[in-house]
C-alpha cells in the first residue's frame, strides 16, 4: 500500500503511526459482514473496498474533520482468490486517495465468510467537532451529496431487472467515475446518463460521499452534522434527539433526478421515498444558522424548530403515500 | 462506558474524539472471531472482553506508547443474552482501566457468530516509536511479562482435565487478580499458587501484558520491541528479519515457574516448549544496547548478533526435544 504524508509508519510493525497535528484524533469504526452488508454476487471486491472505506471516511468528514488514515481488519475464507483480495485493496486505496488518506495497517485472519473491520482516523485542524447536539431553532437544514440512488439501485438489484447484471467483476466502469452529483440541481443523480439503471446500481455498489463538504460545513459554521447512512428522516431524528429540537422538511425542495424518476416509474415506486428513507448514499445533512450563505453544494431542505420530531410539511412522515406531502 | 481524560468525545456521534497530545497517534487493529480466536464454552464474555482489549493494548505499548482509547466493532447473534454483552463491556472497561484508557466508541451489528473488531490508539509522548527494525549486533535481548502460561492453560483445556472447568461464567476470580508475574524470577507464573492448573487456565483466558514495561523500555533506550503474540521464537524471527540480525537465546535463562512445571509433568509436556513457542501471553520482547541497566521486570534471555536467524544456544530450534538445549 502506498503511504501518504499523514501515515508516518505503515503496515509491518505492532502498530501504525498516523499524524494528528491537531493534538486530537477523530476515530470511527464499522464492522461489515458478507451476506449482511454486502454480497459478492452483487459487488466486486473493488466495489466492496470502496464502499467500506467510503462509509467510514464519511463518518470522519461528518465531524468536520479531514481523514488521515484507515486500518482494516480482514477475515477471508481460505479458498478466496488472491485477485479478489487485490481488488479489495485497490478499492480501499482508490477511495482513500479521494481524501488524501491511505491504509496505514491491518490484520488478516481466516474466516468462513468475509468480514471487514474498518477504522478511520481524521484531523480537525483546530476546528471544533461538529456534533449532533448543536442544532438550534431557527437554523436551516441542508444536505450535500446524493440522496436515493443507493436505495434505487438496491431495488433494481432485488428486482433482478435492468442494471442488475454486468459490472460485478469490473474495477469501476464509467458509472462509478461520475461526479458526486446531488444537490444544487436535481437530487439523486445526473439529469442525463446513457443508462440510468446501471448508473443507480453503480451508485449502490459505490457511494460517493461529498467529502469536501464536511470540513467545509465546519468552516461555514454548521451547528450540527451527520452522514446519512440510515435514511434522511431517521438520521435527522438523531439530530432532533441529541439537540432537543424539531426539524420540518419541505418536500418540494427535493426534485428527483432523471435516473431516480426512471427507476421509480419502472418499479412502480415513489422516488421521494428513496430520497427521504434510503440509506447508504452517505450524503451529509447539516444545520446552519440562517444567516450563513451556503455554497451550491448544499441544498436547503428544511428548518429547525421547537419540539422533538421530524416532520414533512408539518406532518409526521409515514411509509406509505409520500405523494400527499408534495404540493 | 465511563470516559477517561484522553477520550474527549465518547460514543453517540458519527465518530469519537481522542486526545493525541504528541501530534501523532499509534493505532493497531485486530479481528477476533468466535470459534477461531475464542470459545464461549471456555471463556466468559468478561474474559473475552479483557483478552480482546489486552492483545490490542499490548500492540500499543510494544511501540513504546501509552494507550489512550479503544473502539470496538461488535457482531452479535440476535439471541445472545444481554448479560453476556454487559460482561464483555465490563471486560473491555476493566482491561482498559489498567492503562488509563477507555472505550471511546463502536459499532454493533447482527452476526451469526460473535465477531470483534478492536482498534486501539496510543500516544508516544514525544518519544520515537520502538519498531522491529532497530536491533543491532551486540544488543541484549530481554523479555518482560509472562511466557508460557497461556499455552499451558490451552493445553489443559484441550486435555479437558484439571482447571478446565469452573470459572467460565465468573467475572474474574482470584486467579485473574494475580499480578503480572513473569521475569525477575521464574518464567510463567508465581512460585506458589493454591491451584496451579486453574491459574494457568485463567492465564489463557485473560493474559496480563506488562503494560508499563512498554513505554518504560522506550525510555530506557530499547532499540527494537514487539509483543509476543505468536511465540517468542517466531516473534523474535520478525525482529531478525526487520533488523537484519541474528538472535541467540540462552535456554538456561528460562526457569519454568511452579505452575508450568506442574502442568508439564501432568501432561507429559516440556515447559521450555511452552516458554519458547507459546503465544497469547502478550509478553514484551525487546533489544537494548548492552550498557543499559535493566530494571528487574526485564529478564535478559539472549544476545543480538550478525546473521538472520533465531538460535537457541547456537543451534536452530526444533519443535521436538527442547530438553537438549538445556545444560
Amino acid at each position: 500500500m502506498p503511504q501518504g504524508e499523514t501515515v508516518l509508519l505503515g503496515p509491518g510493525d505492532d502498530a501504525a503511526l498516523v499524524g494528528a497535528p491537531d493534538g486530537r484524533v477523530v476515530i470511527s469504526t464499522d464492522l461489515l459482514l458478507e451476506g449482511r452488508h454486502f454480497r459478492r454476487d452483487w459487488s466486486s471486491g473493488y466495489h466492496i473496498g470502496r464502499k467500506a472505506a467510503a462509509q467510514n471516511l464519511a463518518d470522519i468528514v461528518a465531524m468536520g474533520a479531514d481523514p488521515t488514515g484507515l486500518v482494516v481488519g480482514l477475515g477471508v475464507p481460505a479458498d478466496l482468490e488472491a485477485t479478489w483480495i487485490d481488488a479489495l485493496a485497490d478499492g480501499f486505496r482508490d477511495e482513500c486517495a479521494l481524501v488524501g488518506a491511505t491504509v496505514a495497517g491491518g490484520d488478516t485472519v481466516r474466516s468462513d465468510l468475509i468480514v471487514l473491520g474498518v477504522t478511520a482516523l481524521g484531523d480537525l485542524g483546530g476546528r471544533a467537532p461538529v456534533v449532533r447536539s448543536g442544532a438550534r431553532p431557527g437554523d436551516v437544514v441542508a444536505v450535500a451529496g446524493r440522496l436515493g440512488p443507493s436505495a434505487a439501485g438496491l431495488a433494481l438489484l432485488l428486482a433482478g431487472g435492468p442494471g442488475a447484471s454486468g459490472a460485478v467483476a469490473g474495477a469501476g466502469g464509467p458509472g462509478v467515475a461520475v461526479g458526486a452529483g446531488g444537490p444544487g440541481g436535481a437530487v439523486g443523480g445526473p439529469e442525463e446518463t446513457a443508462d440510468p439503471f446501471a448508473w443507480l446500481v453503480d451508485a449502490h455498489r459505490c457511494p460517493r460521499p461529498p467529502y469536501a463538504c464536511g470540513p467545509g460545513a465546519a468552516r461555514l459554521g454548521a451547528t450540527a452534522m451527520l452522514d446519512v447512512s440510515d435514511g434522511l428522516l431517521q438520521d435527522l431524528g438523531h439530530v432532533c434527539a441529541a439537540s432537543g429540537v424539531s426539524i420540518d422538511l419541505d418536500p418540494d425542495a427535493f426534485t428527483p433526478s432523471a435516473p431516480l424518476s426512471a427507476a421509480a416509474a419502472h418499479l412502480g415506486a415513489d422516488p421521494l421515498e428513496w430520497i427521504l428513507t434510503g440509506g447508504e448514499d452517505h450524503a451529509l445533512a447539516a444545520t446552519f444558522p440562517p444567516e450563513v450563505r451556503l455554497p451550491p453544494e448544499w441544498l436547503v431542505v428544511g428548518r429547525v424548530g421547537e419540539g422533538r420530531e421530524v416532520t414533512v410539511r408539518g406532518r409526521p412522515p409515514g411509509r406509505a403515500g409520500w405523494d400527499h406531502f408534495k404540493e
